[in-house]
């Protein structure tokens, strides 16, 4: 037996306790819950604020950078889009209690498949502060209990946060217990959290590929894999150019420390010549690196094995033509993470190849990477993208928080 | 890096070739294989069964009791049950690329949730060889790459019945690479399946809970917990009580061996007196484990906190009577492994609460725990039990082994 820390443990106790009472609330009953939340946190904007400055200002004073401080700090603009994100998670179906498959045996046995919550999820996050209420809002409105361990960079924010969601569900006469948050940033507690098993029924880590990894390595307790993305655009030989090119620079460029951003462009060569050219000046700002057949058409750096499999999060493209499809895809077999990838073309037999040969989350035919995200895919947010198979695929919503149960009716049955 | 077994490292990138080009068969495809490996089973009856006699030699010279041996043991009538369950996989719906979901965003864009194959499953095993042929046809039929791992005593089987896949699979023209069969008893192998992350997919564990503690412990690669079953039947106040005598004798003695078996008897203390006197009768060879309040109605052994806890997997009974329904849930959520739990009542609230509160794998009302199977369940067999609420949970058939895939077609959607 473990002896994990007291106060962790006693708290995952309680959340287990009061995420069974959860579990069995209706949906009418959570999404008043969620209601009390969006009234909380308007009321405690102030705070919230106030908490969220002292955090960027030892942001800066550690000497983050302005990009990372960005992605830390709130404002009244920002706590609106999480309130929003609220509102769209009451309009969702309750996700419990529902069956996809109802049979009935030869003996007259009635099966029915339903869905439960799974129990208590345990969240594992890094900086954004707007996870704590996302997290929070997927997990209790499938019925969980919710155990969210943020960064330290966060701890003020999240603090206030969990402080406004707790006097929400208290307002609307639900246990703050079934929100469990860390609020101390010791590194151990994170290894304790992974080696609670039977107690902590899923972990979803949210962060760079060094918490993935430790999460993956070290985890007793079941888990989801999540986020890595890299994501490639080939545009094919029937591919119309200037259509590649807008779904390039979007995915490249709107946002490009994300996910489900562009990192490899794989170019038929029967079009390479006319896409390549128009880089430098469409791509502005980006840096290149290319195959050595880039380099006939425009100068950039030559691209290395290191670069075909890195996640820049950043404005750098790796470049590469390809013979044909064949080769297209087998470089995303090779190098992919099985994140987001899109094929430009107006052949419908590449289409369909390419969706079906393609092993990823999410494969775009003529259109951009940047639509996998539950929010964009109408899920009310997202607990992560998950890269793994198992369990859950792409971006998860309401649907991969909840677990079955076979209930058999019966009137004597025997075998 | 590790290093890998040599054999066990080719073996796996093979598989994981091979199931690639599986994925993209056709059911009819897939089926015409599975045709072709009746055939070659039935052809080559008699080497299964001298292989097989070699391992119950073994067996018995080892001084394995019969009970074991007969698990080993196949005969004319189990090779015809093994087909049988191949013709009712060939039965059942391709898996395979189908959608539980399409919808359309607001700008077009359109996604379907495909079913795609895992990739490779890997299976570890104890005894029972036609594990082998379920296994296989299952993960052959949801397009997967199978690696199987059986137990030394079963080593001689095992190996001719796989020869007979892989020839049935040839004569279909396809890959006998497709299934892979670690024919080598040593320990350290499963360690290296187990550390095998990235290139096996899934692996599922069948045995005693010795199997699945190691797996689950040792595993980098996903796993599905299976089969520890400590399953009660509640008899309610308001039960029918020769329903319920007939409930609990054929789940406690039909197959005592077998995780859906009973293994707690919980009574109402209302109808503690009626029920419990007639037990020594009714289960002529049962040993039973009574707590304090049975001791007044019938002479048993005193049961001790270790009898609520233990899979007996034998003719032994443990019997608690308890003053109410949430006693009784108390008990199960307590003791039990989320594997079946059964209830007897004619009472509406009782039934609805039982179903909801209960957290396991199968809740019956009126209906013998022995039924969570999935042969029983019209799987066509199974992959094992899920006893876990990640990935699947309960009796693991078709649906069970593939994951999913978002596919998006579009007109040049962007962000």
């Amino acid at each position: 037996m473990k002896s994990y820390d007291q106060n962790l443990a006693s708290m995952v106790q309680e959340l287990k306790k009061e995420a069974k009472v959860l579990g069995s609330l209706t949906g009418e009953e959570k999404n008043r819950g969620l209601q009390r939340v969006i009234e909380a946190l308007e009321s405690e904007e102030e705070t919230i604020l106030q908490a969220n400055k002292e955090d960027l200002e030892k942001a800066r004073r550690a000497g983050v950078r302005e990009s990372l401080v960005d992605r830390l700090a709130l404002d009244s603009d920002r706590l609106t889009a999480m309130k929003e994100a609220l509102r769209e998670v009451i309009a969702l179906k309750d996700p419990v209690w529902s069956s996809g498959k109802t049979w009935t045996l030869e003996n007259g046995l009635t099966l029915s498949k339903m869905t439960v919550p799974l129990g208590v999820v345990g969240i594992i996050y890094e900086s954004r502060p707007n996870v704590t209420v996302d997290a929070f809002a997927l997990g209790f409105k499938s019925g969980n209990g919710v155990l969210l361990r943020g960064s330290s960079s966060a701890l003020n924010s999240n603090r206030a946060l969990v402080g406004a969601i707790h006097r929400g569900l208290k307002a609307a006469g639900i246990s703050p217990k079934v929100l469990g948050f860390i609020d101390d940033d010791r590194r151990e507690l994170v290894l304790e959290m992974l080696h609670m098993k039977g107690k902590i029924d899923l972990i979803i880590p949210r962060g760079g590929k060094g918490l993935i990894d430790f999460v993956v390595e070290n985890a007793k307790v079941p888990t989801v894999e999540t986020g890595v993305g890299n994501c490639h655009l080939y545009v094919d030989a029937e591919g119309d150019l200037s259509m590649a090119m807008e779904i390039l620079k979007n995915g490249k460029m709107q946002r490009p420390g994300v996910c489900n951003a562009l990192e490899t462009l794989l170019v038929h060569e029967a079009v390479a010549e006319a896409f390549i050219k128009k880089l430098s000046q469409e791509l502005e700002g980006v840096t290149l690196h290319g195959c050595e057949l880039t380099e006939k058409y425009i100068s950039v750096e030559k691209a290395t094995e290191a670069d075909w499999k890195e996640e820049f999060l950043d404005l750098i493209l790796a470049v590469r033509v390809v013979k044909d499809l064949p080769e297209a895809i087998e470089h995303i077999d090779q190098y992919g993470t099985g994140h987001s990838e899109a094929i430009v073309t107006n052949n419908y037999q590449h289409a369909q190849a390419f969706q079906r040969k393609v092993d990823a989350a999410a494969v775009y035919v003529n259109a951009s990477t940047r639509f996998t995200d539950g929010g964009a895919f109408g899920f009310g947010g997202e607990m992560g993208i998950s890269t793994q198979k198992v369990h859950a695929r792409g971006p998860m919503g309401l649907e991969e928080l909840v677990t079955t149960k076979y209930i058999a009716r019966g009137e004597g049955q025997i075998r």
